[in-house]
């Protein structure tokens, strides 16, 4: 399945996409995809819906609606640094002998479509295309071999971070990670059984046209069972958390000399099997 | 007032405290402490159903309860690092310019006097006792002089942080800050009203009845406005959402040689005006 959710910002509706083209309002299935809904295996009572209601639901073209974020607010957001070996030579960081993990302001989350916003006094905004893993059930302490167990499904996401507040601002990464719309999702959530192997799945981002990003999933230094075993090791995830697994090389920052994001500026970005999404820059006002 | 929250984990009622021994239920105040419960003047409302229901609600000994969490988990917890002097000076890091911006899981709250579980593997588990600042509204862009208005009110915590996951495992510093029952919170939410200056507030640690952190709110290097306005500046804070403001010199990383938290330890930590709690130690089972 895909899960969307549609609608104004706040306000969303869930849904599912049936084709490139076609949503289909879930209303009807009463939840929105909450930690209740994954908590309580709303993914197989959802299946269940949508092969009873299939036919039956009001459909509807994707292009005539607002997507939103494709899961609601989450109670942490996850992140994996420097996880593509090129990445973290361009950034001129060391290749990390282990996960490197910080968390992301949810606040940050908007629909995958929506403006991006560049903050107050920004002059190094940048975009980082990634997968999110999305968590199916509460986790702690788990295994490398059971990880998957632990998946609900995958995610498209641009990891946007302004470089500045992230690495001239003293201290932690915080506050160059976490800047409203700093966090466009999906735009949808691909149940695990869609992406059996995310392994040779393309990863790119487009700026104004031109491609910046371009690698594949396997390319990841740590892949998804080690990330979801390791970070179990430090935290509880709660069902509907989400982890972002790191971005290939390509960013902003590592070209000679840098080139950051200003006004106008268009990023299209994809996954295979995930999506598209395409966010407009715009100064904050 | 004084806000609290109490019975089994997950399942808390909200209520208040009206003397040192007593609370009475607000069950039938109709809400919880939550991000819904601020974004609309729920204090104002609560404080108007004190002033009818005090005489009739049901009390009881607080000794007689488990407290939980003085408020719902709030959709972020930020966390200052390095806010005091001496604490700089004692982990042998730079007394910062600017304030330094970390998160920590909110999977990590816990009721006031739950028990510290120190994490598989742990070595370094380390006590830090804290001021917490809860948001009372959306606050985006907020000058110092205005900052004090987003302010709903303060509580008490211990950061627990496990140094090694901390500092000695690659990257940022999330793995040894939201390890589960790393942040006890409470006894209560003291409204602003009730601490209209922090400067001059005592904060204190004991382990094993000896004291070992004692310092004053003054001695901070940013203080509250500063660190309100300052977040604002990165994040939009969420009604609710709560920022832990650093801790003063004398936690175990400190001493030499440090030394750390063993299975049977007691915590006993308090703040002039926001009570005591009390943490037992216990090893991960």
């Amino acid at each position: 399945m895909k899960l969307i959710r549609y609608g104004t910002a706040g306000k969303e509706k869930p849904g599912l996409q049936i084709d490139d083209n076609t949503g289909i309002d879930a209303s009807s299935f009463g939840e929105d995809y909450n930690e209740s809904f994954f908590a309580t295996d709303g993914l197989a009572r959802l299946e269940e819906w949508f092969s009873e209601n299939r036919q039956t639901a009001n459909r509807f073209d994707l292009s005539s609606v607002r997507l939103g974020p494709p899961i609601c607010r989450p109670s942490k957001m996850i992140c994996i640094g420097l996880n593509y070996r090129k990445h973290a030579i361009e950034a001129g960081l060391e290749i990390p002998k282990e996960p490197v993990i910080f968390l992301k302001s949810t606040s940050a989350i908007v629909g995958p479509n929506d403006n991006l916003t560049i903050p107050r006094n920004s002059q190094k905004t940048d975009y980082e295309v990634e997968l999110v893993i999305v968590i199916g059930k509460r986790a702690s302490y788990i295994d490398k071999e059971n990880a998957l167990n632990y998946v609900a499904g995958y995610m498209l996401h641009n990891d946007y971070s302004e470089r500045e507040f992230q690495l001239e601002r003293g201290g932690q990464w915080t506050k160059g990670k976490g800047c409203d719309t700093f966090a466009p999702l999906g735009p949808f959530l691909a149940t695990r059984d869609e992406l059996p192997n995310t392994e040779n799945l393309r990863i790119w981002q487009k700026v104004n046209g031109k491609l910046m990003q371009d690698g594949h999933i396997g390319d990841m230094i740590f892949d998804v069972p080690t990330i979801v075993s390791y970070v179990s090791q430090f935290m509880t995830m709660l069902p509907g958390d989400i982890i972002s697994t790191g971005t290939p090389h390509g960013g902003g920052i590592g070209l000679n000399p840098p080139v950051y994001i200003k006004p106008g500026d268009i990023m299209e970005l994809g996954i295979d099997g995930l999506g598209v999404s395409r966010q407009q820059a715009v100064a904050y006002s």
